[in-house]
């Protein structure tokens, strides 16, 4: 069985490859009733590139999407919403030389050995970064979708290579300023200084990685399915998949395997009548259940595997030792183009869950 | 749409609750053919109580299993298998008290949102580490499949609080070893100082978390099911289920994310006539598709929510501030009875992707 | 992919083979809030079991039902229901000699294909009508869900060989008399000459078949889930699934076929400020949908494979011809028990897809 | 959860309404080194314009496929398939005169009340027949995929109105001739007495319905997935959702419900070395299983709803009694049309199933 579709009740189906004709997507599930045009989606695509073009790769590219089916009036019809994005910057020459050296870092020679030797490796083709397109627009649906219900995600850069925000910031100053910077840190002193660190990596024919957290606010208790497909392990998923992706963690995370119990617990208390939790060491998910707090996650994101560095690698025709050069136009790193990404993920994530456990209806009202 | 059954090939779907009359599992696609009775799940079962009893809880179950269906002559029939555990040592006097005080760090407030009050909380019900044995049991079928494929997976303690095992073992170490030390760490003097540490947290009525490895070997490359079940992120998934785990990470993980490209990529050779990975940065997984290398996940356990210790917490039925002392029997650290359940959580998902890649079949092999 | 679970929201896994020792359910996805226990499904059990044994097999089965987890103080919690049923009175000797001869009508050939011998042959195994328990369990739960919808499913014996049910009768009779005669028919004259029919097969060493109809009641309209899910689309599905039926019809069904269109459109116009249609060729369904109409459906019913007589067959060892007398205890027609089955087939897609529609909530109502 | 895709290993999603901008289609799962390309849709979406207009629509649609995704250097590649057709003959105009007046035999009404009005409701939006380009996109892969395992699917019309083709054709004679008559029956005295009973209709301002048989060759014993997920259940489940059918049954299907078990049992016999049946009343499905011999349905089609005749029905929007006067162009009789429908329909399970059962590979064979 393959997989290309994911959720349950908001279910994304993703299709095209990096060098084909299309990267596309379609949508089951989204309720009726949303206000929805291509307007909605546009600035979403055009987050995927940052306003100084010194840390991106050369393929600039001007995504346009068209709606093909779904919308009807302005509104969503409850129909399944298609959408479309044509790979005009498309460039396979630079692929051609390389057909039978796998990239290190990338998945062209396991890909390889899955589908005999059928699949599309130009660009690495359905393992593209570039395929993340789907997601950002089903992103951007999902996020219409949940500020009905006053529900937001908030992504941004935490870390890039040994840089780190440190800085706790407020979720209005993320909200406002994380798109502001090329690097997608709200902090404007450490984005500089993220930025130099990417520029350097570039100059050195080298790459960088890093942190991006993202912050869910709105989310009422009680959202997720368990056992199986409890709200963190659903978010975690989804963030795996994310390119370049090799790690996430949800509140304390990895440091609350050093935390006692005393320390790491989240105590409740009453606040304006409502439930509330001292701390968030938990990030927002109690037993695969939203608490009602802010959901926090992070992810690492590895460095860039395409550098200009020469790498060892194995010709898979002749079956013996090779090098290889990775030539094409590639990012010195990928932080910056992945946080819309993240956002979209997460915000796919919840409004998955949230039609699930019924706090979003099918309908979002009768039509006047 | 709930969320009790988990995969698409070999499926688990469980019931139970910590104080109801049941655990139980059916899995559903298990192959034909494969040779399995109770002697395969009871040592799996047991492996839940460590052998040193001071550093558990005092509930000593002694769990028996039953297989219900899906097994003829001494092998599996290609029919769901059933399979149940009684709870006997089922005391639930302990929560009458506690039914309207969510336990910090526990999952009573928002099941108790989510399902209008309906939810069995004796001993947190549904939400309880008891019914991991269900994951353990289909983690037995699991791993009796994938052993006719020669795949193994091999979990084991490498942090426990602040105590953590730096040495690199190798695998046949570890799978002598990991099972002979309370804490399921297969080197003896960290073993130890791990025990102490546990001892010590459980006297001052507090608890730790740790982190547990687990290495999956002999997987071949090209398993996983791109765009969105990738292997990684569905094995991300199935960790994030097991009780306490708060992150996970693919081999450098976290760490990749302040390494260069050229330093966290893994050059291939031919090696004896086979591609080979100089190194395994990625953890045995590139694009979500297996690589050939050992699959390398560790996941992150927060400490023991049940502490001895008084704790804030909320009055749900008289909407007021409340304390708690969390009584009944606990464990200072879940960390030694989750390793067996993280080694089946994997070997489910390894089965689960190896029979959807086509690479275990539909019969073993015929009937003689 | 196996594919022992069926429905979306309201999901029924089955397990157990007729000769093993438990068949079994696990329904995942009930709302939490249902009035439940196994006083509910007890009379459901009992119905499989017509009044008067004639007409029946030898094999009389006093299945007792035991619900294994998933109800807590009387209600559902919205964890999974597990339920078995033993099956004490199997007796497998009788099977033991036909091991390698494929009793014509059965599934015996084709399954020792698929599972390459591995099946428990034993009874038919997993293809015996015996692990319709699990379906008429499921249908005990599906019924409860319902009856706070004011929604039921009704359905009856309308033919047995060429003896026909031609009258039409109200609902309330059918309610009121289907399960008053041994063959289910509400018609009292009619049922006594059905039965002589069956009687008179019995004697001949043959069988017979029929056709039974389910009429489902308040559904409202608008519930399905097009293009795919449609709902007349799922109920065959589910009824194709009852062991004998080889055909399945809605409203005016195959006679439709013959029809004009002005004959065959069911007209609207208002009554008592309501839309209802003043005739019911389409059997309460559109595009898929529920019109708001009572849901008509009709099975064919092929008569009971298993006969006294003689026939030819192979033996699958020798791969040779071969000739079977089919022992055992076996029903003449399986008419009479399928009408419980059908019902309860009915009633676990009306409860699934009422669920998927949002007309169901997810939990009932809050706990008081 | 919406219900737009089907399938289970071969997974086609369909999106697009009757007067949107594209009717498209994804299928996820299709195995990697099938040999296809535009020209292997074209004549199957020819198919659907039958050579005589003046049995058919106004509406001559030349729908010209474009695939979007999924094919490299001839050959399918493992990741989704997407196509599209565009929707040039759309004309709007005729619908908004009834856009609150529900057609009776439509899914005008129900469509309605499940959506709150905010569904495409241009000619029937995504109820309309205009949809079936999806399947029969979709088929074609199927087809091609089937073909090189000597897998067919043959459909052709069985009766128009009371017009029934009652001579047994050899499948070599359908498959050559069901396409060359307008009636898509392969009987030519007999498909010239069907055009006359459609155009009769059509003077009449009526509609006409009819029976479609199809047949599957080749398919090996053992093909269906027990208990949920038989084949007959699910090719009966797609066949109910070609628009129009009310009815679906195998081999002998009603009529078996009025014969003995003496007469409606296929007996084996062995054949060459090869179990056979020497009848096939069971249409090639036992217990849900392929039996190896010819899989053999037949659906009923209602006539066709959209009728000139003025008929009943209600203003939704004053909620009152109004008429009705279907204008538009539409098929006196859509059993032509629906051939290949059914065809695709059936090709689509088929292909799924065999790849279930493990008949089918994940890669055809390696790229050379």
């Amino acid at each position: 069985m393959a997989g290309n579709s994911i959720g349950k009740e908001f279910v994304v189906t993703s299709f095209g490859e990096s060098h084909g004709k299309y990267v596309g997507v379609v949508i089951d599930g989204c309720p009726a009733g949303v206000p929805f045009s291509e307007k909605d989606v546009q600035p979403e695509l055009d987050r995927r590139i940052p306003p100084q073009p010194q840390i991106v790769s050369g393929r600039i590219e001007k995504d346009k999407v068209e709606i093909l089916s779904g919308v009807f009036n302005g509104f969503t019809t409850g129909a399944p919403i298609a959408m479309i994005v044509a790979n005009k910057e498309a460039d396979s020459s630079d692929y051609d030389a390389i057909k039978d050296l796998p990239r290190p870092g990338h998945a062209d020679y396991p890909a390889r050995v899955k589908y005999g030797g059928f699949n599309d490796y130009r660009g690495g083709g359905r393992f593209s970064g570039r395929v993340t397109v789907a997601l950002i627009m089903a992103g951007a649906v999902a996020k219409k979708l949940l500020s009905a219900s006053n529900v937001d995600a908030l992504a941004y850069t935490k870390a890039v290579g040994n840089v780190k925000l440190d800085k706790t910031l407020s979720h209005a100053e993320i909200r406002k300023r994380r798109y502001t910077t090329s690097v997608r840190c709200p902090d404007l002193a450490c984005a500089e200084a993220m930025e130099e660190a990417i520029v350097k990596a570039k100059k050195e024919g080298d790459s960088l990685g890093g942190v991006i957290e993202c912050i869910g606010l709105g989310v009422p208790a009680g959202v997720g399915e368990p056992l199986f497909d409890a709200l963190d392990a659903d978010l975690a998923k989804i963030l795996l998949l994310v390119p370049a992706v090799k790690g996430v963690e949800f509140g304390a995370g990895f440091a609350s395997a050093e935390l006692k119990g005393s320390e790491d617990n989240d105590a409740y208390q009453m606040k304006s009548g409502k439930v509330v939790a001292l701390t968030n060491n938990a990030g927002g998910v109690l037993g695969g259940l939203s608490s009602g707090m802010p959901i926090v996650v992070r992810v690492a994101i590895k460095p860039t595997s395409s550098i200009a560095k020469e790498q060892r690698t194995v010709n898979l025709s002749k079956m013996e030792d090779a090098e290889i050069k990775v030539g094409g136009r590639h990012d010195p790193c990928v932080v910056p183009k992945a946080v819309p990404v993240v956002e979209a993920a997460v915000a796919i994530t919840l409004a998955d869950h949230m039609i699930r456990a019924g706090v979003i209806p099918k309908v979002l009202k009768e039509r006047k």
